[in-house]
C-alpha cells in the first residue's frame, strides 16, 4: 500500500495560472504516501538568474532528496524522519547520544524562557552544581542506589591517573545538593532554600530514542529545603501546577495531571507528581515530574536545622524537572503526515514569508513588498523568516516550511503586491479552507490579523489534542475492560485500590501501568476494578514511552 | 599590622544623631585591618520587635560572623574571602570542583544575556553536542592531543560494564563538531555554518581556582565553518572583538586584544586572538580568546565541501569562548578591602534599599516610602533589592551589600519621609564623598539620579580599571628593563622578534609569558629588546594565572 508521491515538476506548477494555487492533491502529501521533497531543481531559478545556474552545476545533490514516512503507517520512523529531516537532532557518535540542532535548540530555548520567568517568579534563583559526585554519595540513600545505579556512568581516570574514589556522571543531583545543603543551612532562617539548575545529565540507557530517552540530555532540576512538610508538599504542587500550565498554555498539550502510584514514584521520592501526555500513538509520555521527597535525603546527608524552638531537625525538600524529552512530547502530540506541527508560542519562526515570482521584472517588487512585510511583523515582536533563496522553487519552500512546523504562511506573488494584500496559510488546516487570500498589507490589519492567526492555531492545537486525548480514554470498571482498552491502544481510567502485586501484574499482562492517579477525580463511591473492594481514587493506565 | 576592626556596636551607632552619619572610619574598614561584619546582634530587634527576640533565643550564631582579609595584604586570601562571603561560589565535593551559588550565577546569566543577544546578531545560532567524545576523536589532530591530553577526564564504566572504548568528558568540542559538521557540510551552499553552545566542560587541572581554574567549568564555546580563510581569519578577529566589546561596555574591563605567540597557540588552530585583562594583584588574566583553526581539524577529520567550481575542499574554522573565569576577572578587577565591586551593567542588584528606624511609631513610614521608591525603579528597569528584614542592624546591611559590590546604596530613615528624599551612597567612592543627601523621591526625578549614576559608576570603573592597568604598564627596550618591570609586579611591553626558545628563557627566568602582540601597536620603527634585531611587533609580557 506504500506509494511514492513526487512533487510536481515546476514546468506542471507553471502551467498553472498562479503558483500559489495549485490543486492541493499535488503538493499536499496524504496519508498512506511517502511524502519525497523534490530534489533541488534548476528549473525555476533557471527562469530568472540563469547566471546562478551557470555558476552552480552541481546544485542539484542527493541530500535534498527528503522522504519521510507517513505517521499513520508507522509512527516511529515517521517520528525519527522528523527528527532528521526539519534538523531537530542527530545522532552524536557515542551511542544513544544525541546533538540537538539549532532548530531543536530554539525550541528548548523557548521552554527555558518561559520556565525561567515562571521559576523566578515563584521565588527559585539559578544556580549551578558539580557534575562529578563522589560514588559514595550515591549509596547514601537506598532505594535512590537501587533506582540510579544500573544507569551510571563513571568517571575513573584523571589526568592520566586512576582515581581513588569513582566519580559518577551526575544522573540528578538530589545527593550532591543536599551536600552543600548541609553546609548552607543552619536555622529556620535559612529556609526555604529554592534553587534550580538547567543542565546536562547522564543516564546509561539500554533503549534510547531521540529527545525521549538518550544517554545524555539537557534539562532543569529544581531542589528545594522547607521547614515543615506542609511546605514541602505545597511547593512539589506549585511545580507541577507550573508545568501543567506550561504544558496547555505554550506547547498545547493537555496533559493530565496527577500522583505516581508507589512503584512508579521516584527512587528517594515520599510522592512524585507527573504530568502525563497522550503522544499521536496514544502511548503516554511522563512530561515532567514533581517528587516531595520527604526526610529522605536529608536524613542520609545530616541536612539539618535548627528550628523556632532551638531543636535541630532534618529539613523537608522537593525536586522537580522538565528536560528536552518535552520536545518529543511536541513533536508527537502535534506533528502531521506532512511533518512537525509547532504551537505558536513555542515556534522558532511563527511565520514564513515565501515571495514567489515568474519573471524577473516582477522579482523586485515581490521581494520589496515581502521584506516590507518582514519588517512589519517583526517589529509587532512576532518571529518571522522570509524565505527569499532562489535556489529552491516556492513549491519546494512549501513543503519544507510545512514540514519544519512553521505556523502560518504567507505568500507574496506579483497580483499581491499590486493589490497591497497577501495570501496567508495556515499549517495546522490543511488545503484550501486553511488558506486566506486577499489580506491587507496594511501594517496594523496585517498585525492584527497575524497575532489573531497565531493565537486561534494556538488554541486549535490545544483543541485538536484535547479531543484526540478524551476519544482515547475510556473508563473501565473491571480488569477485562481494562484489557480491552488496553488492546485498542488506549487509556483506560478506572477506580482502583489494588496492591503493588496487582500492578505489577497488569503490567506484565497488558504492558500498561499506572500512569498517575489524576488530580481531577469523578465524584461518586467507586469499587476497584481489580479487586471488587472499594477505592479512593481512580487511576489511568496506559502503555507509555 | 594585622589588626580586627569590629564594627560598632548598635548603641554606638544611635548615639549618633542619624545612623547613616556616623564617623566613615568606624563604618569603613582600613587597608591593613581585617573586617568583621558584626556578629547578629538583637539590639536591634528588641528595640522594635521584643517578640521576635524571645522567639528565637538562638539568633546569635557564628555563620554571621565574616571575616575578609584586606586585599593589599594578601590578594589570593582576600579573593577566596570575597567569593564565600558573597556567596558566588563554594568548593564542591570533589577537588577542584566548585558550585556557583545563585548570586554568582546571577552574574554569568548578565553575561550569557549580553552574549547571546551579540551572537545571534553576528549570525551564529545556539546548539547542543554531545558532552562524551570517543577517546579516538581525541587522538585525530595531533597537536590537540598533546595539549589536552593529560587533562582529560575519562569515562571507562557504563552502565555497570566496562566501555569497549574510553570516553573523553569533553575538554572542549573541536574534534565531535568536526565530526558532525562532516555530516552536514556538503557544499558551499551550506556555509559558514555557525554555531555556539552553553555548555560545562572538564579540565584536570592540577592547581585549581575558584572561576580561574576548575576542573568543570561552564562556557560558551562557538564553532564555524567557512568556505575560504579569509571569512575565517574575519569571524575570528570578529568574535574577539564582540569579547572586547563585552569587557570594555558591559564588565568595566579594559582589557588588551591581541595575537597569542605561536607557543601560547591554542592546541590545533593556527592563530590565537586573546583579551588580556589585568588583575588587581597585576597578574595577567586570559579572559577569553578566538582561535583561527585552519585546516587542521577540518584535515584531521575529513570536512570537507564542494566549492562554487566542484571541487573538494577542507573548511576553514574558527572556534571561540569565554567561560566563568570571567567571573573571576570581574571579582579581581573592581573589588577592594570592603569587597566585591560589580559594574552597574553585569550586577545582579544594582541599587540596595536600606530603610532605618528607631522607634516603632517610624516603622511603618520608613518601610512604605521605601517600597514605593522600590516600585518606582523597579518599573523603570533597575534591579532592585530592598533588604527590610529586622533580623540585621542598618549598619550590618550596609556593610553586608558593600561587600556583595552592590553599586548604589538609597538610605531612607523617618526624616527623609517628612522630606520627601533620600540618601544615596555609590560603593566605588567610599565615605562622604560617595553620599548625596535629599535626592527627591519623585518618581522621575529619583529614576533620572538613580539612572545617572549608574552610568557614571560603570565609566568610573573602567577609568579606574583603564588608570591603573596603564601605570603599570612599562615600556622596555631591553631585556634588563623587562626583568626590572616583571620583578616589579608590572606588565613589560617591547619590541619582540626573537625565537621560541628565547620566550621559554624568559618564562623559566622571570615567571613572564607573552600574553599578546597587542593589536594597537606604536608607530615607528622597532628592534627587538632580546635580539637587537629589526622587530615588526611589541609583545606584552606579565606574569598570569
Amino acid at each position: 500500500m506504500v506509494s511514492s508521491l513526487r512533487l510536481p515538476s515546476l514546468t506542471s506548477l507553471f502551467s498553472s495560472p498562479y503558483l500559489r494555487r495549485p490543486p492541493p492533491l499535488l503538493l499536499r502529501p496524504h496519508h498512506h504516501h511517502k511524502l519525497s521533497l523534490p530534489p533541488l531543481t534548476t528549473a525555476f531559478s533557471s527562469q530568472t538568474t540563469s547566471a546562478s545556474t551557470t555558476e552552480n552545476p552541481k546544485k542539484q545533490t542527493n541530500q535534498d532528496q527528503k522522504v519521510i514516512t507517513p505517521r499513520s503507517q508507522d509512527f516511529n520512523a515517521w517520528y525519527v524522519d522528523i527528527i532528521a529531516n526539519a534538523e531537530l537532532a542527530d545522532y552524536g557518535p557515542v551511542r544513544g547520544t544525541m546533538v540537538i540542532r539549532p532548530y531543536g535548540y530554539a525550541i528548548w530555548e523557548a521552554i527555558q524562557d518561559y520556565l525561567n520567568v515562571k521559576f523566578k517568579e515563584t521565588g527559585h534563583s539559578n544556580m549551578y552544581f558539580p557534575q562529578f559526585i563522589p560514588f559514595s554519595f550515591i549509596e547514601k540513600e537506598a532505594s535512590h542506589v537501587e533506582g540510579f545505579s544500573p544507569e551510571l556512568a563513571l568517571v575513573t581516570i584523571g589526568g592520566g591517573k586512576e582515581l581513588e574514589e569513582k566519580l559518577v556522571v551526575r544522573p540528578t543531583s538530589e545527593t550532591i545538593v543536599n551536600h552543600m545543603f548541609t553546609q548552607w543551612i543552619h536555622s529556620y532562617r535559612d529556609l526555604p532554600l529554592m534553587v534550580n539548575q538547567w543542565a546536562n545529565v547522564t543516564r546509561w540507557e539500554m533503549r534510547t530514542k531521540p529527545f525521549v530517552r538518550t544517554l545524555e540530555f539537557l534539562w532543569q532540576e529544581g531542589h528545594t529545603a522547607h521547614a515543615n512538610p506542609e511546605e514541602a508538599e505545597k511547593e512539589a504542587l506549585q511545580m507541577i501546577d507550573v508545568y501543567t500550565k506550561f504544558a496547555y498554555e505554550q506547547a498545547a498539550i493537555p496533559v493530565i495531571a496527577g500522583r505516581k502510584s508507589k512503584a512508579e514514584t521516584f527512587a528517594g521520592a515520599d510522592r512524585t507528581y507527573t504530568i502525563e501526555a497522550m503522544m499521536g500513538d496514544r502511548k503516554a509520555l511522563q512530561a515532567g515530574t514533581s517528587h516531595n521527597l520527604g526526610q529522605n535525603f536529608s536524613r542520609a546527608f545530616g541536612t539539618q536545622f535548627m528550628d523556632e524552638n532551638g531543636e535541630r531537625q532534618h529539613v523537608w525538600q522537593t525536586s522537580w524537572a522538565v528536560s528536552t524529552r518535552f520536545i518529543g512530547g511536541i513533536i508527537m502530540t502535534h506533528g502531521d503526515d506532512s511533518g512537525l506541527m509547532l504551537p505558536p508560542k513555542i515556534a522558532p519562526i511563527q511565520v514564513v514569508i515565501v515571495p514567489i515570482w515568474k519573471k524577473e521584472d516582477e522579482k523586485t517588487g515581490v521581494l520589496n513588498a515581502a521584506s516590507s512585510v518582514k519588517k512589519v511583523l517583526q517589529s509587532a515582536g512576532i518571529k518571522v523568516k522570509l524565505d527569499d533563496t532562489d535556489q529552491r522553487t516556492p513549491g519546494w519552500k512549501f513543503n519544507f516550511w510545512e514540514m519544519k512546523g512553521v505556523p502560518l504562511r504567507i505568500e507574496i506573488g506579483p497580483r499581491d503586491v499590486s493589490s497591497a494584500s497577501v495570501v496567508i496559510s495556515r499549517r495546522d488546516v490543511p488545503g484550501k479552507q486553511g488558506k486566506v487570500f486577499g489580506i491587507s498589507m496594511e501594517p496594523s490589519i496585517l498585525e492584527a490579523y497575524v497575532k489573531d492567526k497565531l493565537d486561534e492555531i494556538q488554541s486549535s492545537l490545544l483543541g485538536m489534542a484535547t479531543s484526540f486525548r478524551d476519544s482515547n480514554i475510556v473508563d473501565v470498571s473491571s480488569y477485562d475492560e481494562l484489557k480491552a482498552a488496553i488492546t485498542l491502544g488506549k487509556w483506560a481510567r478506572g477506580p482502583w485500590s489494588a496492591s503493588d502485586a496487582d500492578e505489577q501484574r497488569v503490567k506484565e499482562e497488558t504492558g500498561a501501568t499506572i500512569r498517575c492517579f489524576p488530580f481531577e477525580q469523578p465524584q461518586g463511591s467507586k469499587t476497584c476494578l481489580m479487586t471488587g473492594s472499594p477505592a479512593e481514587e481512580v487511576a489511568i493506565f496506559a502503555k507509555s514511552y
